[in-house]
């Protein structure tokens, strides 16, 4: 178990950005969410905004969410609704949140946010999405990377890509906002696919989730079913969750791997476009590695501790009402 | 003449951009200046905001000074101080300022003076340094483009670039940035080297300028005298201005040709990196261009006008003191 | 008039690839066809090829035609029939020819003819294709290099393009050829569409020949009337007839204002993919440039000049028989 | 054991490329060798082509050696004589060959090889140096196509490169030669990094080699010493030999695991070029893959074959004597 951390997580909910909050709202001995930020990506920027409130909601938590970036620094905005549905969430319908997103700007607020932190803390950033929030932070308020503790991310992969045969989506996505991320000289730790695809849950779980008594396990347990159905997972064993991996990382570092390796972002035009580019020659290092890099993860202990997340957040909730 | 124009200066003085804004500060018929943001560029952020201070206060100026973006948005800044000079104005030394730079962020600081426009008031970004500042704002706060009239930059080229075979310094020194501002389907005026390389000042009008009666007419010579000497324009007859061709467009539109064009921005990693690449091939245009792009100038024109410029500011000093 | 060269022309008729033969044809005192080898381009290697061949006959020519590539050399080939017609010439009729293209390979084939050379004698290489084999010939015998007395290509441009807003047709087709040809050192002398697109014949010119006497004169004015009522020069008062610029430059230097230039040739996956960069920056020459880029040209004496050709051609065919 | 196949070998000897033809030579029963072209890379062409006269004779074969391209077909080539020695083989010094190598045109000869198969023999090539030679004999000479078996060549990587973070060195001295190998369609079977770097000799079975009795054992052992001693292998317990996995293969297939995948080369500008791109996401191929990827290997094996193929080949020269 980790110390507290303060987490500022910014997200495009996204089915398996449900569940990674899911992760954080079960886990309030290891978490203080500052804020969530929204970032256009999964779904459109006004339907990631509308799903960040209600899963908070949902979730029991009260944490100021605001509405980031609409789409990417250079080009236009895509979506993954055939992956994450036309909601964004599975089409799981969740009550509608009590509150608002915050009438803000996104960067400025993050920004506030790091400067209320009191002498000697720092922020854990925990960015599932495009990185375009987390760029346009680091590019204006240079002076913030001073309080950030670490980049705890999902994107990238070690090798091997999911929207084409070297990016991964988050990264494709928004190539240069990622390039400024990983050059900041910040310490980053690189939750990629080559880790997060062994991360998730099997067909036999799932059911006994949906069908069990909680409403946090009902409602993960459909969204990940909507995975297990669709284009991406139809015909496989399990869903990855790729997102929870960030949490589920800080909470059991013991299921993953990891090496520390220098990590560029292909900007190019051609087709190598936003890969990850993991130097594995250490032998050639002239500069200290930044980059923590997940190389391989226990996909069975993270389905058992994910699970256990899940009904502990269930637990939590009755406890309260 | 056109109507008075409410301006934001972004700029990196520079030589050029010294005689840019002696325009600016000699016609306030024309333009009232709202802030001057600056950029790393010519020189280091520190040299030109202290530049930009140094000639407000010696051109008569109030206005707020504020330094932004130290580099670009994803590389390593670069100055061209073998051009302008160790302190960037060409060594020549001007008092120092009476007041400071706005000690706050740029990007912020030029939205809000944005938000401070009345209601059907508009303003004219004029940037003439790379276009990082800008292309922060405009991502930050995309709302401030409801605002913003027209930009009217120095960069680029109708073809024919100076740091490469292709690339003007001001684009190549942050393609990505000129990129974002040239896809955000604002109205640009670019000038570019093909127009602003025909409009400078020659041998033989520099040293009139240096040995006559006013002091703007002495530093601006010994400014544009230290082009001549160096290795930019050694053995030519004429020292190019390119900055200066922003206000004077405003100012004396005829001295120029201007053609609407799609122009996008090379941000790849070949040698054509930081191109404005100008679309002739008009009849296949399928949207209306947002660029007026300078495609040729009339340099003796704008040599006697911005002659008559730098006089019309000394007199207007004398007039003060 | 220039001495009497020898001549490998590399073709893919194409409608100005014939009238460019034509004005070949009319000049044995000036040029030596050695040998004419096709390329996929216009159109297929299939009907270029055939087109080669009956345009020979049709001109009296008696010169040996061979197929060489159908492709470029890294992507897939494209052809321009809609600007050459189904047929490659403007869907004008010629007979068959009484030859057939030579049954070698055409990369050996021409290293073959020019080893035939003799001592002391040199070849004028006019690609007006995309490169693909003479970039063959160059790797694969690059002992041909010291018989090649020079280049003379259509192909690229000073600025500006037709298939993309940089790019020209031939070096689109084959940037890679393109560079392995600018980069091989021989002295190029570079037709682009800057000066070529000046050179045509207008609407008022083509119905003369049409209906004029020669059978030559009619063929070329109604394949020229095909690009006048097409979707390149439809509304516009001239065709343009790139090719034939390569054989007037030999004939008739004074058309052409030329500038020697380090050109480069992008390959790039970016928009600025075949655009041929002319390094305008003289001064920052460290090489001795090995390209003469044709500036800029005078279309009135060209299309009086190539009007002489295509009558001097139908005299000498009517002389003959 | 496989059927005897009818080999060219392009090669650039080397250290790794003199134990590949050693291989090859000790396992007449599988392998006919009708020609061995050669190819500028680990050292320059003249010496690399010195080197394969040597070797072949110093290992009793009688195959005709022919010098191939002295560089890539896009660049300036470079040589990697740290790794190899400034003789190219680990500067063991091999007697003279008492023949010369064959003077015709290296493309044309193996076109030829091939035109003297009989029909329904095929020809397998096995390249081993940058793809240069091979790539222009697929575009100059197409037809050859349906005489080739398959094409197993070392280069490339499933993930990780040597020269570059993602790009080995054969396919990075000339990517666009091997984009056009890759692309032809051919069968292809990569003998890449991932698989080939844990194939070698370690430090405890060189020395004995280098001890025994036979004079390829001393020889061999001497150059892989070499290796273990220089920049590549110092303090690592092993060397790799990269080209001898792929007459490996063929022998002794069980050594390594594969995977038929679509597999691109990256020619960009950027910092993956040279990068052979292995699509993981089978799920979506719409084609079928035209390359075998050797995945992994199993390196105790390897070093156990590969000692009995040298002490083979020693017998076999003691017996002929």
């Amino acid at each position: 178990m980790v110390n507290k951390r303060k987490i500022i997580l910014d997200c495009d909910p996204g089915i398996d950005d449900a569940v990674a909050l899911c992760v954080a709202a079960a886990h309030p001995e290891a978490f203080e969410l500052l804020a969530i930020s929204t970032v256009g990506g999964n779904q459109t920027i006004e339907k990631v905004t509308e799903n960040a409130l209600r899963l908070s909601a949902f979730y029991g938590l009260s944490v100021p969410v605001i509405k980031g970036a609409a789409g990417p620094l250079m080009r236009e905005p895509h979506t993954a609704s055939d992956v994450h549905g036309k909601n964004g969430i599975g089409n799981v319908e969740l009550p509608p949140s009590p509150v608002k997103a915050v009438e803000e700007n996104a960067v400025v607020y993050l920004k506030n946010v790091i400067d209320r932190l009191e002498d000697g803390e720092k922020v854990t950033l925990v960015p599932i999405g495009p990185l375009t929030n987390i760029a346009l932070l680091l590019k204006v308020f240079p002076e913030v990377k001073e309080k950030i503790e670490e980049i705890v991310l999902m994107g990238g992969s070690l090798y091997g890509g999911n929207v084409t045969a070297s990016a991964e989506f988050n990264i494709y996505e928004d190539p240069e906002a990622a390039a400024i991320v990983f050059d900041s000289g910040l310490p980053i730790v690189m939750c990629g696919l080559t880790a997060t695809g062994k991360c998730g849950l099997d067909g036999e779980t799932v059911p006994k989730l949906r069908n069990g008594k909680g409403k946090v396990a009902a409602a993960v347990g459909d969204m990940i079913q909507f995975y297990l159905d669709g284009p991406a997972y139809r015909g496989k064993p399990m869903a990855s969750i790729h997102d929870a991996s960030t949490f589920m990382y800080l909470l059991y570092p013991d299921i993953y791997k990891s090496e520390k390796m220098i990590v560029k972002v292909d900007c190019s035009e051609g087709f190598n476009r936003g890969m990850t580019v993991c130097d594995m020659r250490k032998e050639k290092y002239r500069e200290e590695p930044s980059v923590t890099v997940l190389t391989d993860a226990d996909g069975a202990l993270f389905g058992q501790y994910l699970v256990e997340s899940i009904h502990k957040l269930d637990r939590m909730l009755q406890d309260k009402s």
